[in-house]
């Protein structure tokens, strides 16, 4: 039996992995999927990425959660690195699935393509609260291409905007990269996840080669295939946070 | 119900197509499989590059398709390319299927790997009608190695010399580029497929990546899956063809 | 019927085969699964790579083999290049599965990214017999990491430690190279093999590209397969190892 603590990607909030979560407490796990500040629908969006680590720690320590499996899913891995750093001994194993795992000192907005860089950076300037709204034609062709259009649709309207100043700060990091050999550290790789184009900025290998022989998992699909094949993506996840 | 229009690769006809059109017509698609000019058993090999697009817009306008998928396999995707650029408003989405994407200006020869260039001209060179003839160790080693030998030679009697000039003429694609984000467009990539070398040579993500965000969808298989593995790529091409 | 020639690799030794044979037996195939000179349990460390190399040839002529399907894993592809280098005319085709294809003139120890180098010369350093002993830890994240733990814990009791000449022995591999075109050549890649780093130092395409237009034929799973998917395994080297 694992405790699992999932931590959303952007764009996201927890409540969107019941799927994946049903079927991981089916098979016995316990799963904990709190939402980041400034993440989900009718929040205040003015968080940058410190808030949205605290949030998390602060949650964690409240819950006195320990000898977690702590999971992040694409800008979660974000997150997870920077919660590590902070509660490194209520952590048993990462996980890091189709996750950024920043260099250290990078931001986000760093370690994506530049015409990612200047999409998102023109989305936030378009919007009056500083955020960034996922365009459709995105959503449906680079991240849930496994999709039907139906599911493209119904999951694209519980989708919520992004706070864009967490992708703009920077992460040291050097504390994460000093403890990263003491944690047990796992990369789930979907195979067909275009978020970031395969290739030279694509998630695997180059955010797993960072994990310094993390444990690697892979699974066909999409980055969001917690919504077109949450059974599969919940069979990964155990075999990713074993021992 | 998507209308869809097969363009063959090199060596082979519009007829090898009818274990996936099949398939397809099954799942209630409509289904057209024209062969390129030059292409075939007992035809004139005396064409170029153009020849062979012109007789793909003339066949769509003279059948007065529109609304169309059009997808090429191999060589194909230089064909639709070109065929895209001539009559864009009949098109919905490109599918390339383990196809050429080349690069403004250059010709398919310039797309493929020195030893093969170097081989296609001396076969070409060699022959009496300036065409190149598949050597059996290359397709069934390289092409079709997930057949069964039997099939692997079944197949390989029904292919046809290839007209080398369409390999050799220069491509400016323009107007490719110019449309390409207007239109949907996919990239099919079976993970065994060695026509190209995996690698700085392969297709994936080398030519995807020239397809701006295309919709990636990948199978398992050789390049002559449509052989090996018709129900599967039938399936795969209604994902990468639907909206 | 093929008859196959199973060369393990390093910390494992023939017995380990066991449920790949039989099921490779099952399917009516001959199959033999030597053990390499200063391989296994008990035996004398105090081998180069000469040694390992001599032992499986004078074993295959003495067994009077001929017309065999010779395949390595891993090391044994040190071994299986250089037997062919002896034996050629024994040999019908050759079979690496995740295994080296060492460059002309060099040792495994050149193949491996620096980071196992330094490992490895430490590890034999710090033994009395100048064997390397596998560390538990790289074992269950990054050579089985498919297995659950019991599975892990199992297999790895019956590893045995390696001696380390032979990962330091150059390899001149002049006529392997010179003769390759004459032999059919075959790559069995697992796409979750993470006993070399994917990437810039992974098996594929970097070692599978120095085969020539060797078949490729790919399957999931880790670099032991063998134990966590045997019967997969089986039916992947059939496909490798027929005409």
């Amino acid at each position: 039996m694992t405790e699992f603590v999932l931590i959303h990607g952007s764009w996201h909030d927890g409540a969107l992995w019941e799927p994946v979560a049903t079927h991981l407490r089916d098979a016995g796990h316990t799963v904990h999927t709190p939402t980041v500040a400034g993440h989900g629908v009718g929040v205040d969006k003015a968080v940058d990425h410190a808030d949205c680590v605290a949030s998390i720690v602060d949650w964690m320590l409240e819950a006195d959660l320990s000898d977690v499996v702590l999971l992040g899913h694409s800008y979660g891995g974000t997150i997870i690195a920077r919660v590590f750093e902070e509660i490194p001994e209520r952590i048993r194993r990462l996980v890091f699935w189709n996750a950024f795992v920043p260099a250290p000192g990078n931001s986000l907005l760093d370690e994506v393509p530049p015409h990612y860089r200047e999409l998102f950076s023109q989305l936030a300037a378009a919007s009056d609260d500083n955020t960034v709204s996922m365009p459709f034609p995105i959503w449906r062709e680079a991240f849930i291409q496994d999709a039907p259009l139906e599911l493209a649709q119904s999951t694209f309207e519980q989708l919520s905007s992004e706070p864009f100043q967490p992708f703009v700060d920077k992460l040291p990091l050097t504390r994460f990269y000093e403890l990263l050999p003491t944690v047990g550290r796992s990369y789930i790789n979907a195979t067909e996840d275009t978020a970031l184009p395969p290739g030279e900025w694509g998630w695997h290998p180059r955010m797993s080669g960072r994990l310094l022989g993390a444990r690697l998992v892979q699974l066909p699909g999409s980055h969001e295939v917690m919504f077109t094949a949450p059974a599969l993506l919940a069979q990964k996840i155990i075999e990713a946070g074993r021992d």
